[in-house]
């Protein structure tokens, strides 16, 4: 909104105008009433997935905007659902919000989420508002897929090529340079700024979507690679049962990287850092082929799936190493 | 579960094992992906409704033990559900933990959520776990009506009777006791159980549901009473473009709580007291009738819809007063 007094507070607009705000970010149709009404496809399954967000735990003001904390916290749903195969169909925001939080951060924080929503094709369909001390954001996202065309962790097979559909690392270094701007002088003023709009705004891979539909086969297994590269290779080879044999040399780093960081520390950030928010799918060696070319220079097929429980990562020397998850990223302890 | 150590915190366990505890309560098929996935029935739409609970402002200790917030949210989530027609399709639930919260909490938290949703048929089908200074609680349920039996705010007529599925008042005095118990006193054994029962495990007034759908005419709009009598009998007024007569003689007053009470604070309990989670409904006077006879006592005809948009409270004297929310309880301010 225009000429927002940025004293005004939660507290001073009060749960009615509260509301009333928020309403004009959603569809007319789906919402004032106990509950918000959507419309699945016939034939389809329901997908549904949930987030908390916690104001200095999952974001802070100094290295994202309020535009940004909504339209990250918006993909990170809409990421999930892609990485479950599913269109979506609608997110559910609810808020905890302190009396003496500024209304204006709560406008760019719906303006965030709704680009996002919009840029994908869906929007706003209900949600809560509540007083509390933490500024706390929960979304629950909604999407609809058919069942053959479901992604799952659990139906890799051994023979399955690895494809992950963009470099990562390059969240992980945004983080650094708006942690650390004089480091991040070390990149070019375009580097800069795309390493930091991959982290502050991702983009879900919804439109890998339409691509893996077209394939034959059809079957895909996977997830995306929220939490990292090497956890989500590792979480669906736990859930298929299977192994996997990764090559370092085909780790989709992003070129800026390679540049700028040691080769131990670029790969560390690839396998490790995080919130690239790429899908990791496993498919027949021939319809990974196609996904690949399909989907031009940003996807790699990394490695295989094999027999057995074994997860190894094949050094550029040729060595092979349990892939672990050592350096993962823990929300707990 | 049994032998929990009650020193055991959320930190101590970390995240893999809170996680492997909270799948527990989840049938196996719908979870272990990005995302739920569930079944809608053909023809149903989809009814999607959230809420978040936040400590020391929804909840305490001093009147809430771990399982009765647990009960408590999943049932204000069924209420919604109910309100508009709709069979739960399943629960998600999201939580903001202290690191030092007992463990023990958590326990008796799920198996609370778990207790009500089995009483209802549905099930818990994800959710997320975050760190956070403040015990949050954000729940999303998902449920399915056939479009000509959703229950909606915004269709009631006039001439409709509006029906009340049950006493009103109830959850307040309760509450009352909890705070109060020397208070308490003025009631007898049984009448002070079934009142706090009434505060800590509320019902979900999904039973009435298969009876509307026999009714005919079939039409019914309406909601859940979770802010009070007053407050939902006003906004389907507001939202159908519709005034109401209700008759103070026809209030659905608790027994117990007219036999302690003066007269005058029974009624302001009755309308503004909240969290009864009875069902408010606008019929044709003949299906009224027929669920009223259906329901047994419980169920009132509390009133009728006008033209115009005055909603008033006829008194015992017969004079008319304006039905205000001004006693309501307002979240915010």
């Amino acid at each position: 909104m225009e000429n927002l007094d940025p004293n005004l507070t939660i507290a001073m607009l009060g749960e009615q105008q509260l509301l009333q705000f928020l309403q004009r970010f959603s569809p007319p149709d789906v919402v004032g009433d106990d509950g918000a009404i959507l419309m699945p496809q016939p034939g389809h399954v329901l997908v549904v997935t949930t987030d908390m967000l916690v104001d200095g735990i999952h974001f802070c003001n100094r290295t994202t905007s309020p535009g940004d904390v909504g339209w990250r916290s918006a993909a990170a749903n809409l990421s999930d659902l892609a990485a479950m195969g599913a269109t979506p169909l609608g997110l559910t925001i609810s808020l905890g919000l302190p009396a003496s939080l500024p209304f204006v951060w709560l406008d760019q924080f719906y303006q965030g989420v709704a680009d996002c929503l919009q840029t994908y094709g869906t929007a706003i369909v209900g949600g809560d508002v509540s007083r509390s001390p933490v500024l706390t954001v929960s979304m629950t996202a909604l999407g609809e897929v058919l069942p053959h065309e479901q992604i799952l962790r659990s139906t890799a097979q051994p023979g399955d090529a690895i494809v992950v559909t963009g470099p990562h690392g390059a969240s992980r270094a945004g983080l650094e340079i708006l942690l650390q701007p004089e480091w991040g002088q070390k990149f070019s003023p375009a580097e800069r700024l795309a390493l930091k709009q991959v982290h502050q705004r991702p983009r879900p891979r919804l439109d890998v979507l339409p691509i893996l539909r077209q394939l034959t086969p059809h079957r895909a297994a996977g997830m995306d690679s929220s939490d990292g590269l090497a956890d989500a290779i590792l979480q669906i080879c736990r859930a298929s049962g299977v192994g996997a044999e990764i090559q370092e040399s085909y780790l989709p780093l992003p070129a800026s990287l390679q540049k700028v960081l040691p080769p131990h520390q670029a790969i560390e950030w690839t396998l490790y850092g995080g919130e690239d928010f790429e899908l990791v799918l496993c498919l027949s060696p021939s319809a990974a082929q196609t996904l690949v070319e399909e989907l031009n220079s940003t996807a790699m097929v990394v490695g295989h799936i094999m027999a057995g429980n074994e997860v190894s990562l094949r050094r550029l020397d040729g060595v092979k190493h349990p892939l672990s998850l050592q350096q993962g990223y823990q929300h707990f302890g």
